[in-house]
């Protein structure tokens, strides 16, 4: 069971074509500087340009009036570790490795209590840049495993400030630990904990502010060294519990979600604005997108997926399309759309041109389902939205997406679109099937011991956690 | 059971408010020229700059862009005749008669069977600007009565091209007639038959070019006369059956509703040039909006209400919230977003600030859901989107629009937020029921001999039918 599309995918190779096809050229400064913006949670439908009505991005909206905004760009992935590990080695999470084959697992990521993370196999985007001079830096969430040989500063990141997981928290630090801040290879604090406190009760907390400012210092200090840079945004303020800093409380109309949104969107401007200060914006690649849809069974702590059906965990659109802009001055012409008909494929769906496949459905377990969480909120849609996994490999559903970009009305098995449809998308699955090479999977085994208890750098500061004796079992994944 | 909003109203109010605030100065070229472009069925997503997924609108996401957009523009009323009246009038249908007290009958409108039409006691915009030495055309749907006292040229209009009903059809002319074209007063032919062919197959028809045509020649000569203008263009080709020209047949990614939008785009583009070419945009106001949500019961042939709960006859958000844009070079400042707080009531339901009360909920009734028109496909909520009319007037569901736009999360009932809210709404309620007066239902009764046998000039041209004797019935909506 796993699922893949191509379009995160599409970014890493674009990228590193941008810095090899440039890298002809010398002195290094003529290589363009990338900046790659990953939102979490985000939906389609949050940008003001897609259509969210309460405009929380002016800034947003402003970089693709200025550059290039993508209404179906797709991600590897609805889930974050292995959109995240996709976007950034370029290969489907089968492939690298970020899937799990337990049994009725199908969306896994990495926990604190996961044994595996990025194989040290797999060739990053930031080793691929620094073989051409690029110093690369993550500021942000990593999400590839927490184990030391998984961290970014041993795949190819010079720099980092951010966390191994989710901030998920406050923990009592003894049943679990909570996640830890690295700057570099060490722990210079814990979320919810000192200057990395986040308020459970109002959602205040400083840390989107702290990354923006990292991300600053570090633009300057590679600009004053004429040196060209790799900059990983990757904030997570808008995944729940979701925050934003005490200037964007309230300002929103939809609660912290959209404050943390309107922060963000600041955050876009500001970095903006200041590659335009520093001279360098005509040589700075920037590209914003989201790692996977709006969590909609986070009701008010998720955001928005416009048109599309259900939301994260699922292979419906509004899981995998992602909001998304290239802005490049000089470079990208202003307010340009581009509807790319790119083959994006997968083997829980495919798409092909307009056409949507689907070989699996499922939304979540009844068990989940009947305990009160909803991947499809108030978008029951019959035989579509299912709670066992149902298995249409013989007679995929198929969709129009143009017509039906909800994903509502199944078409005609006995009419000849359906037909003709199945005719062109067959022959790509099999193509497909037969050349995969599936990658170890790397989120089938869970460990206490494993967690983070005492990372590098805890000593200096006092926060190393005594764990458990190792005790690895099977993981098992909320379906 | 009536239901209305105010922002339909509040147009209606605001146009005479411009006219009659620069009414002061003369001479009369000093009055600013008034276009209302009303869509037909055209849903709040189907604009581009409010998310329509494959990018059809270019021309109106330009006029957003250089003027006003209102993403949270109200009609007075989610189905075409009462929404049209009420923006005539600047009066709530329940005043100005577009309801009906059948049992069980909500969604009235004016089929070629009804007997009513608009009031002779009511005011129409076109009667107060032409006061103020305007001349006034209607190009495209009426819609307020087909009988002759009820037409455009008696109720203020100066000039008209277009068809008093729906252009549903073909129909035989025997146990119906085809809907009628006018030209001012007396008919030029009709629907399915010469000029005014709809292709049932393909969805071919030069309607929408007619009336673009007809629009230009009407401002090209009021502009040369250096008359004030009132142009209402009210085309239909986005409502079902929807048509297109063939040079926008198949040129979008949804079938012929979207490459109508194309169409309209396209001609509402034409028409702002038009008016920068004769030189006149600075002194024109011109208003673009839908009069209800798309039709979702429609499937293909209906367009998208973005992030909306249902569509069409219902009083959720995607029946009532319409795209929206102001447009008026040198009044209005560019790129400007109107965040109304406006009040607007009813009493289906209410919306006070970001909160939203039903009063009473209904989708449709169960005999039509379970004969297959759903008004809510892939969006059932319980106890929202019920199936029968659900009176909730001493407990009303209560949404926050700003966190939930989708009304599919009701406010707890025993929370604060919802004491609050309702303490709030309820004195506005009981106020706008303590002040409303009825006017007379003009939706109530049917008779087949009212249809569009014979209206004036059919014996010019030869298109006179036999119709029966007249045999009045309480009319039968479909709930």
């Amino acid at each position: 069971m796993f699922n893949t599309k191509m379009s995160g995918l599409a970014l890493a190779l674009f990228t590193s074509l941008i810095c090899c096809s440039l890298a002809l050229k010398s002195p290094n400064e003529s290589l363009p500087n990338i900046i790659i913006m990953l939102m979490d949670d985000m939906g389609w439908g949050d940008l003001g340009v897609f259509g969210q009505p309460s405009k929380e991005t002016p800034n947003l909206d402003a970089m693709a009036a200025q550059g290039m905004l993508f209404p179906n760009f797709y991600t590897a992935n609805p889930l974050c570790s292995p959109s995240r590990a996709a976007l950034l080695t370029g290969r489907l999470p089968v492939r690298n490795g970020f899937y799990t084959t337990n049994a009725h697992a199908r969306n896994a990521y990495t926990p604190q209590e996961i044994v595996g993370g990025i194989s040290k196999d797999e060739i990053l985007l930031p080793k691929l840049l620094k073989e051409k001079g690029y110093t690369s830096k993550l500021v942000g969430k990593w999400h590839l495993g927490h184990r030391p040989e998984h961290l970014p500063l041993n795949n190819g990141f010079d720099e980092w400030l951010g966390s191994p997981n989710c901030h998920f928290g406050p923990y009592n630090n003894i049943g679990r630990p909570n996640i830890p801040i690295y700057f570099n290879s060490e722990m210079v604090g814990r979320y919810y904990e000192d200057e990395f406190v986040i308020d459970g009760k109002t959602g205040e907390s400083n840390i989107t502010m702290m990354y923006l400012n990292e991300s600053m210092e570090f633009i300057l200090r590679q600009s004053k060294a004429h040196r060209p840079f790799f900059l990983y945004y990757a904030p997570d303020a808008t995944h729940a519990p979701v925050y934003a800093s005490k200037k964007f409380l309230g300002k929103s109309q939809r609660g912290v979600y959209g404050d943390a949104v309107m922060e963000l969107d600041y955050s876009v401007g500001v970095i903006l604005s200041w590659l335009k200060q520093l001279g360098i914006d005509q040589n700075t690649f920037v590209f914003f997108t989201s790692d996977n849809g709006a969590a909609l069974y986070a009701a008010k702590e998720g955001g928005s997926n416009g048109p599309f059906l259900c939301g994260k965990e699922t292979t419906f659109e509004g899981g995998m399309r992602e909001p998304a802009i290239a802005w490049w001055p000089g470079q990208i012409e202003e307010g340009t759309v581009s509807i790319s008909s790119h083959l994006r494929n997968e083997l829980m769906a495919v798409r092909l041109g307009l056409y949507k496949a689907h070989y699996w459905t499922w939304s979540n377990s009844w068990q989940e389902f009947n305990s009160g969480i909803n991947f499809c909120p108030g978008q029951e849609v019959i035989n579509v939205t299912t709670h066992e996994q149902r298995d249409h490999t013989l007679q995929p559903l198929i969709f129009h997406l143009g017509k039906d970009p909800g994903e509502k009305y199944p078409i005609r098995v006995l009419s000849s679109e359906y037909r003709d449809a199945l005719k062109s998308i067959s022959p790509i699955v099999e193509q497909h099937q037969k050349t995969l090479v599936p990658g170890a999977p790397q989120l089938n085994m869970c460990d206490l011991a494993v967690m983070n208890w005492a990372p590098p750098g805890c000593d200096k500061i006092g926060k190393c956690l005594k764990g458990p004796q190792s005790a690895p079992w099977k993981c098992e994944w909320p379906h």
